[in-house]
């Protein structure tokens, strides 16, 4: 089980002016009965409406999608030396963190007799350089494009950026392969409707489901996440496990013993009455980096909202911000502990790698030679802990979440306990933590500056918008 | 050149509450003739003291740079596959940047026929699985780590990581080559003291300098940042180049053609009058998305003071933040326009990109056919353009930062101009944008829990700081 460490986050250890009272912690009092009611509240909601991700990691959603997944694995088995997943935001962070959490951070180097499963892009932009550079790649492989493997992922295959990169794959294998390029696609999509569902249909790709009531920013334990995580050699079953049993655990009325509830609370209240909004995700460990982009969308499009669930203007909302320790010493602490006191500090640490590098004896300097017959891992840690005492004694609030070990049940844990800690933040601001209304005005524009018919009012906004003085230096 | 548009940060664009009046901008008003202080006190102080990296760009530093680097990179030529910077923080920033902007993202897969230069690592951690996998692969291509060239990079020699690496990769290569394995190691230390200096001069490595009076976060311009990049065939000719003619722009002491003294300003005035602490660096590139990393440690380790230069404390400092477009939009566009209005949102975009993607006819599906016979660099900059619009429109303030193209000259310029901009906002802040010394207690309890002599009171302090109660839950 991951563990929360919280005690930084109270008066007794960085005193009242930042810290919370630990009374507020107190069972009988109003926080932890209010925790209790929208515990209940939550259970109520569960597996309904846009909650049903809840319910991804039991049956049978469960089996459901574990049978899915492989079947459309094993179909691929051995036919593809890279696969490239196209998405963008909910479609790709998921994956990008779980790939980087549980592969080599070399996995794509490495040579086919030692790497699990093919090669691994996932694509989440329309930088041509980029893209084209990826396309590129594979082309030049042995086998070439008929050797990758397209893992085209959109709900409603309209998101401009996907539909864009699926319209250019789709092109280049047809002309390779003509009708049988349906082979190199595996689509995640609405199971029923939609325009990337009938151009399923119609051009006879493999589909995996985007269940109904799964937003983007939750879907990282349907086939969104599934299926090349399966393909990559990653433990699915595993991964549905550790939510499942950080499920339970989140589903404890007791504050004190349910670290979703825990976690909300925290950085709820430390927001709101102590002004810490920005909020810190720092993992000592490379390969789960990138997790917190996978946090990033879920904690800034779930919350960051400027009604309430009564119409009142509310500019709710956390800037989270993504860390890398001990990489990030040298480059953020300096602010962390002597700048604005706006933050909480988040710390991810790990007990046991699963490997360590020893630091050998033998160089015999003076000023390093405390290092010596140590090792990475001890120093890491070590490093996580001097820091810690430094953010404390700079009244900084901050929390540590530990893992065992990087395994695959572990950061199932991981992506459920913040999954079920931003219901509760969104309960606690009165907000409606599955809508994402502003991300819709961008997309308008788009459509207007792209000649989309039915869109030219937008494109004339934005002329105005951005018309009249303009004020530059340069070019 | 570079061009930077500030529109957007006026009251005219998004309104009296966030954005600046714009009679702030009369040339003969206060701040005007401020700035115009400012830039004579730069010029003054420019090349002494801490500000030496200013004159990184010009004679005599450039040529003697550019030599040396030359001559430590022909020294290298044909003899490695892979290259492994050891460094962090300063000493690794730059050169994440400089790589990912100017080589293809592909760079490490592709073969050594089209590749520039050997495969590159920046090893800017020490956690053990990823130091021990990147060590595991070159140690396992053919040649093995006899082929790898480790490029040090450590003023002193006693920061812990770099310490910690360099004694691993020292060690090994001892193993197999014994006295030899000096050919395999440049260092980039202080010319003429300190340990690692002294262990160069020891084990005879070949070195290049890390000159006096250039820290960590201005030193990408030095020899810490040329000579990876010139292992790599980045033309670090146009690179200082590029620095320089931005340094001669910057040099006016007209606020409106002064890039780097607008954006102090703005950025300064904005977080201090409009509340506006947060500032975003939202590439619309891939490539350049980490150099957003290099600028969030020279904006947050040299503006985050909690003491300014008379001793009053003032918590000055902004929190940077990195993002990339178009894909945060699908991730934390949602809190950018609705959450609190309490960021500068920069943008940085390019007009060509050195290849584009056409998007072809032929899906022939409506809803997503406004697309076809367009290009992604097409869709690229109208999703930037529809962003600029949709920040406009909720009165949030921004600017673009605009490169004609990607190349080593206009990435120099980006990079000066930062550093200067940063020069400038520390005089505006009224603190010492040169040193750190937050950082330090991290370091003695580092010390101290690695049982270094001498730092026995630090463990003693960590551990009643973090003892006590404790507060857990789980593990």
């Amino acid at each position: 089980m991951l563990t929360l460490d919280y005690a930084n986050c109270f008066a007794d250890r960085i005193g009242p002016s930042h810290g919370l009272d630990p009374a507020l912690l107190d069972p009988t009092g109003d926080v932890a009965r209010g925790i209790a009611t929208l515990t209940q509240k939550l259970t109520s909601t569960r597996g309904k409406g846009w909650e049903r991700w809840r319910e991804l990691a039991f049956e049978p959603m469960r089996t459901e999608h574990l049978s899915a997944v492989r079947a459309a694995a094993k179909g691929c088995e051995g036919r593809f030396d890279t696969m490239v997943v196209l998405g963008i935001g909910g479609s790709a962070l998921g994956n990008i963190a779980l790939q980087s959490a549980l592969n080599p951070a070399t996995h794509n180097l490495l040579d086919a007799s030692v790497r699990k499963g093919p090669r691994m892009f996932v694509v989440d932009n329309v930088d041509p350089t980029y893209f084209g550079g990826v396309l590129d790649f594979c082309a030049s492989q042995p086998g070439g494009l008929k050797r990758t493997l397209f893992n085209v992922i959109s709900k409603s295959g309209e998101t401009a950026e996907t539909a864009a990169q699926f319209m250019v794959i789709r092109d280049r294998l047809k002309a390779l392969m003509g009708k049988d390029h349906g082979a190199n696609v595996v689509a995640v999509t609405d199971p029923r409707q939609g325009t990337m569902r009938r151009i399923c249909e119609r051009e006879g790709y493999v589909t995996l489901p985007v269940p109904d009531g799964v937003g983007g920013r939750f879907s990282v334990l349907s086939p969104v996440g599934l299926f090349a995580a399966a393909m990559c050699g990653i433990d699915i079953e595993s991964l549905l496990q550790g939510a499942a049993d950080m499920d339970k655990t989140c589903s404890s009325q007791e504050l004190t013993a349910n670290p979703a509830a825990m976690l909300a609370f925290l950085l709820v209240e430390l927001g709101q009455s102590k002004g810490k909004t920005n909020h810190v995700l720092m993992p000592y460990a490379n390969s789960l980096y990138l997790l917190a982009d996978w946090y990033r969308q879920l904690w800034a499009e779930s919350l960051g909202k400027h009604k309430d669930l009564k119409g009142n203007t509310v500019f709710a909302g956390f800037t989270p911000i993504k860390a890398l320790g001990t990489t990030d010493q040298h480059s953020q602490v300096q602010l962390y502990r002597e700048g604005p006191n706006d933050k909480v500090l988040g710390m991810v640490e790990v007990e046991t790698f699963d490997r360590d590098v020893a630091i050998p004896a033998g160089l015999g300097v003076e000023a390093i030679a405390y290092l010596e017959g140590t090792s990475m891992s001890s120093l890491l840690a070590a490093e996580k802990r001097a820091t810690e005492y430094a953010f404390v004694e700079s009244q900084r609030p901050n929390f540590t979440i530990r893992f065992p070990r990087i395994d695959a049940y572990h950061v199932g844990q991981f992506i459920n306990m913040w999954q079920i800690t931003t219901a509760y933040a969104g309960l606690l601001l009165g907000i409606d933590a599955y809508d994402q209304p502003a991300v819709e005005l961008g997309k308008q524009a788009t459509f207007g500056l792209m000649g989309r018919a039915g869109y030219e009012s937008f494109k004339t906004a934005v002329d105005k918008a951005l018309g009249g003085k303009g004020r530059t230096i340069g070019g």
